[in-house]
């Protein structure tokens, strides 16, 4: 169930009911890949850190251990011990940019593993049954994930494959859902649009996939190398085509100026590997712009990596201590960072609702928009 | 101060009592080299896993990030925020395992860093410097490490210049305690009972340092080679002339099974690598010995590493998951592999404990000695 608790411009403040948890949304996934958060976090530290949504990948734990492993185990949640909302992803993005050797035909797309060559065979049937297997509260749609630029007949034929797609998804779940033998007999189903950048396909895509009646809405296929004025140029343009009662998801996305932009245009969840990645370089979000502790400057300060940050990390240890093990090479630099730039984001959702909730996002975007993303 | 609190056969259990905080014996300090526990654990995770002394490499931290940084930033306490005791080490063994171009003088040790190649000079009034910047618990005192089998004219000439380096280290430390600058105003310094594996020269070695009135005497050069018997022989030559009112240490030493040997010999601290290494490839111990987690049997293995364990790791997350996390080279498996090793190894020191205060010691040898070191 999804309810709209209050809206300021297009920017929308929403409570998504769930079998495992209300999601109080803008909120922002935190990416868990093969099950779990890299920087050696575990189930327990994302509640510390205030996730929300743990997102997995499909094709990752298709290939590894095996979704009939994690079934077996009975299924994702008691597997990573997350016992939260979790969103798994379909896979086709992975194939269309980890797998090697992919041919695309109607029923789907053959490819070899990126692990060990192995040939697998994924269509939206496929899709639906290894997310199915690992018991998920959202499942996305099979989908093409064209990449920007792309010739416009390719990306149009695409959005009709990913269409087809979606419908066999849809039928597929259905019947998923109603075996005795599912883990998750209440999963949802989310629809995806594409389009690459050509605003017609998009708004056609976004019309065609609204009248299924989805569980949500995506918006895939952004965030893929076009700029990110274009970006939010799509955002825009397909935003009054999706189903207002319904929860909206912006894939892969981004920094923080580029969630507090798809918030003012009415998205209501995000996720990407930014955050985790960044943090495992050393470069950390504050209140203040992003900042690189390899930096010498860091060498003797006793300061927290944001005096304002109230996560595990700052309350306890100093920028010297976490460059030190960063120069170290110990893992444990790699943590303490992670955990902080995972609360960064999660923490930025949270003051995004609360401004929501006092009518103060305008003010909110102003000062932070362009401030958290620059470095300093 | 140190109270010997009752014996059983040449057994102790004692308490060492020290200005951060009172370590029941027999112990094992659990090794960060560079103020970390390699696995990603933090002081607050060493809490959790039963650790009583974290133990850190002075050579380490004196290479990087350089023991004036730490000792700007208040100390290895504030540093890293662990709060009760540290034993730092001399530094002496890494000088001789790791550093290359090493020149032993009568003076001390020059060697170059096997980081940056830098050239450096370290004898004992450095090495009780550096250990002062740290701030440690316990000081090691400067000695050479002879590798076993080693020739006995060199040994007995080794003991003699680590005997007069060890006079060296008393007058400093003596004089950096007295120091307003100092963090640790009571900084305690145990002496190293060195003579390869010749009974002649250990026992000369060790009847000579007593004499000294040290805060506390390890065995060193063990471990280092030579087979256990040796290793166990030695101990129990030694034994005899080490104060009795003083905590004895046996350096880097060992499997389970060598630990309770050691304590059956009048042992009451010990410390190694072992645990933490063995268990970031997978190697765990267990109450019935030792498993592999690599093992396929594990792929859908529900039940916790140990299930007779209350480590966090075991509480929550079964052989599946973590073997999964391994093939995934996810680090999330080395930490809970890592939490889970030295919390058997400081669960074994209080089921040691335990048996010497209820009289059974005698049985817990028979019943875990050999057990514990199986492979499984």
């Amino acid at each position: 169930m999804f309810k709209v608790l209050l809206k300021q411009g297009n920017a929308r403040r929403c409570e998504f009911i769930t079998v495992h948890g209300t999601i109080q949304t803008p909120a922002f996934m935190n990416v868990a890949t093969s099950a779990a958060i890299k920087g050696a976090l575990s189930a327990f530290d994302l509640k510390e850190i205030g996730c929300q949504v743990m997102l997995s990948n499909t094709y990752h734990l298709h290939v590894r251990p095996g979704d009939d492993v994690i079934y077996d185990m009975g299924g994702l949640h008691k597997f990573s011990r997350w016992d939260g909302p979790i969103l798994t992803d379909s896979g086709g993005f992975q194939v269309f940019s980890l797998a090697s050797l992919r041919k695309i035909k109607e029923e789907g797309v053959s490819f070899n593993s990126h692990v060990d060559g192995r040939h697998i065979f994924m269509g939206p049937e496929e899709s639906m049954q290894i997310q199915s297997h690992l018991g998920s509260t959202v499942a996305m749609a099979f989908d093409e994930c064209v990449e920007n630029p792309a010739k416009y007949e390719y990306a149009k034929e695409s959005c009709g494959r990913t269409e087809r797609w979606l419908e066999r998804c849809k039928t597929e779940m259905t019947r998923l859902n109603s075996l005795d033998s599912a883990i998750n007999k209440k999963q949802l189903l989310f629809g995806i649009n594409q389009g690459a950048t050509y605003e017609d396909l998009r708004i056609a895509n976004m019309k065609k996939i609204a009248e299924m009646n989805l569980d949500g809405y995506a918006i895939g296929g952004l965030a893929v190398g076009e700029p990110k004025e274009v970006m939010y140029k799509i955002i825009s343009a397909v935003e009054p085509y999706m189903p207002a009662e319904k929860p909206r998801y912006l894939m892969g996305v981004g920094t923080p100026g580029n969630i507090i932009e798809g918030v003012s245009r009415g998205v209501d969840l995000f996720d990407c590997v930014m955050p985790s990645r960044n943090a495992r370089h050393g470069h950390l979000n504050t209140s203040k712009g992003i900042i690189n502790l390899n930096n010498q400057k860091y060498e003797r300060d006793p300061l927290p990596i944001d005096p304002e940050c109230d996560c595990p990390t700052c309350k306890n240890f100093s920028r010297s201590y976490i460059r030190h093990l960063f120069k170290s090479k110990e893992m444990l630099a790699m943590r303490l960072c992670v955990m902080h730039n995972l609360y960064f984001y999660n923490n930025l959702m949270l003051r995004i609702r609360n401004s929501l909730e006092e009518g103060s996002f305008d003010r909110f975007y102003n000062e932070n928009v362009e401030l958290l993303d620059k470095r300093i």
